[in-house]
């Protein structure tokens, strides 16, 4: 029975100690994030002296260069590019748009949308028809769709507290509309912006037609401008209301680009690896802070913590700048294959590309209930007084989504920030770095590094 | 054994019915207020149309006879005015600032702090020493202050998760510096800006002196204006380094004016009370948005949505904008005299005054640890799903607290919003609406109506 007691005993103070040790290793990766960070300043230069980077763009690769020195001056163990062929979009001259209210002509704040066409050189007019969503259109058929302009119309519902729940329920007109309606005979489509925000900001963001359906000028209009109008087709009715549209956007062939990856090799399993990883592309009409620069600058930052904290992790952890995640994913796809073709084992990877605002916590992709209970057991309690403790079943990401099928058995994570500002300048001239917080964005990569560190000691 | 356990069946039954009765009412709170909320647009026309509402001003009067209508027009069972003297202080002609480096005179931003004293007409030149505590003041002694001008220069401390910490932590030199400083001889105070965030604001706020100290002129300058006269003082050494500024406020006469209640009485228990409040009163260099506007609109919010939804709560609940809490919170001591002269019972008090941010959770002041254990067991899991149930002892408000005292027994909790974004605006000329996200002030809103519908209910 002694025995017995002594071993509980030991046992317990062994985690205890094991617990305290924890505490005092996030309490230290917090200050050094608070006190010493980089990613605010690395942000504003990437941001402001590179500025957008849209896939196969000059500023792309100039971002791609600039991230790996960025690296290196980091000091990292290995700092290497990894070629990867993207599609290579441009926008052109900037479109507009208006509402042909009889003899008038209402401006209206439009951009294409990604991988959309031009529409013939001077401009597309034709009568309006607006819907609230794809089965909408199917249900309306070839009749009442043929000749038109298509204007999708469903708003953000409210109601969510997670506002991309909000963006996957109203997204599918943007990704799948212009598509669906081409098949049906429309000569153009203009979603309103996926945005709650009322105001006058067109938000562009990829559309996809498959390689035998016809492609359409497709294009994003404002808020505001997708209000009027509905309001004036309601009053006026058709023929009365029409829409043009010019734009001048073209794809151009593939061109050769890189993912930047940067690693701390691990002293006890330098074969197996922890991902963090954002997206270094983004779109051509502001500077991607949010949307990615944050979680890029995050990703680097969480390796420069280790280096300055000498902490030197088991297992070997990358950071990963993926390419093309806006348009086409070919970084995250090929981040994936070269860790199948090399026989990396992978423990887990966390993607961060909800912006950079305070963290709230993490949700695990596809984990059982039993997985995440135990998760939050272990590792809530460490996390709590950060307020970043929120460990939910949940989504990931597009960049790391790949790595499920090629390295079974990886735990695919999503950094969960604060999302109610997300969407208020996502994909529009409006993601600037004025609109980023410097203790948010090093409050994440602090979590971001305290949860790889947790990982990297216990596992998963 | 068949009746015991039928009997614990029912009271299991009784208790999910409960259970799934708030769970269902907290929604149609979130969605009333995120379908329909009108607090954003009410605080736009509070910030635009009227502005600046320092107390004893004619804007804090215009907001307390608009903010009666309003309470009105959303058809509360009573709304009145509640009779206060206020300090009249009042800036004057816009200050100036400048380091005086040799024949340099280099502009700094600056603004004197509330209840300060003008600087001689001409201005006030003087040496400068630099400080970083009242403790420091204290053991330099009255040798090395006399004639000079004191600059209170310790930073934010940024390790602090909640930037309200850091707050606490630095606040004391513009709270008590001046007159420290005074008693030592300093002609003079400079503070350096209560924010993290490096920027040309200067951030006012009220200092205090005591009825027989010396008041002598205290101004705050920006961080950036901090950090660059600190720089100087180490290059040049004195005193070849002065500092100028001028400022006119004055103290005026006390004003009569109000704290504004409105209220839907109690249909079981109307004597018995709980209240919702923040302060209709702001400084003067901007629109007070955060700091408080979105507070008292929050709170009238919450009573909108009772009355949006029918429901009738057991006991009076009150919305209070209270009047002066930034420079002497008379309101806040005359709401607790008058509820105790009317014998009121108050169950709970919340104060919103920490921004209109994505809330977090709430702090109970003062509770034991056994108190908010049993408020997470029952309540915890109801406000997950809205990512505001951080329920945790500490600190409620400056308007709600002299309640504790004059209504022993009452529950004084505080509203906690995300807080990294709070002093970047504070006090400042940037608290403006356009920094207010519509969601983040709608979710608050409907934290403090879920809370406060469970207390209704269910009792503290």
């Amino acid at each position: 029975m002694r025995k017995k007691m002594t071993l509980i005993f030991s046992v317990l103070l062994f985690a205890n100690q094991l617990y305290a040790q924890d505490s005092l290793m996030i309490r230290k990766i917090y200050d050094e994030a608070l006190v010493n960070g980089k990613s605010y300043e690395s942000l504003r230069v990437l941001c402001k002296n590179i500025g957008p980077r849209l896939s196969g763009s000059a500023n792309a690769e100039k971002a791609v260069s600039w991230s790996k020195k960025l690296m290196e001056s980091y000091g990292f163990d290995k700092v290497y590019l990894q070629e990867v062929m993207v599609p290579h979009w441009v926008r052109g001259a900037k479109e507009t748009a208006f509402i042909v209210d009889g003899k008038n002509r209402i401006a209206v704040p439009v951009a294409a949308l990604g991988m959309s066409v031009a529409t013939p050189e001077q401009g597309l007019t034709a009568n309006v028809i607006e819907v609230h969503s794809i089965q909408e259109v199917e249900k309306l058929g070839e009749q009442a769709i043929r000749g038109k302009i298509v204007f999708f119309n469903r708003p953000f519902d409210p109601r969510f507290i997670n506002t991309g729940q909000a963006y996957g329920g109203a997204g599918d007109q943007r990704f799948m509309g212009p598509a669906v309606a081409a098949k049906y005979g429309a000569v153009g489509v203009i979603v309103r912006s996926l945005t709650e925000s009322l105001d006058d900001y067109p938000h562009t963001g990829a559309t996809f037609f498959d390689q035998h359906g016809k492609n359409i000028p497709a294009a994003a209009i404002s808020t505001k401008a997708a209000n009027q109008l509905s309001t004036l087709l309601k009053m006026r009715k058709l023929p009365l209301i029409k829409f043009y549209f010019k734009q001048s956007c073209q794809m151009l062939p593939d061109v050769l680009s890189y993912n930047v990856v940067g690693e701390l090799t691990g002293t006890e399993h330098p074969n197996k690896f922890i991902t963090v990883g954002g997206h270094l592309d983004s779109w051509d009409l502001a500077e991607g802070a949010h949307d990615d620069g944050t979680g890029v600058m995050q990703s680097a930052e969480v390796l420069r913590i280790f280096k300055a904290l000498d902490y030197k992790p088991k297992n070997s952890v990358r950071a990963v700048f993926f390419m093309n995640e806006e348009n086409g994913h070919r970084g995250g796809d090929k981040y994936a294959e070269l860790a199948a073709q090399h026989q990396e084992e992978h423990i887990a990877a966390i993607e961060t590309d909800e912006g950079g605002f305070t963290p709230r916590g993490f949700s695990f992709e596809g984990v059982s209930k039993d997985f995440i209970r135990k998760v939050n057991d272990n590792w809530k309690g460490l996390l709590n007084p950060y307020e970043a403790d929120r460990l939910t079943i949940g989504e990931s990401g597009t960049d790391i989504g790949p790595l499920k099928d090629k390295r079974p058995g990886i735990i695919l994570i999503g950094f969960r920030p604060d999302s109610q500002r997300y969407f208020d300048i996502h994909h529009s001239s409006n993601d600037v770095f004025e609109n980023v917080n410097k203790r948010e964005l090093e409050l994440g990569a602090a979590s971001m590094a305290s949860l790889i560190y947790l990982i990297d000691q216990h596992g998963l």
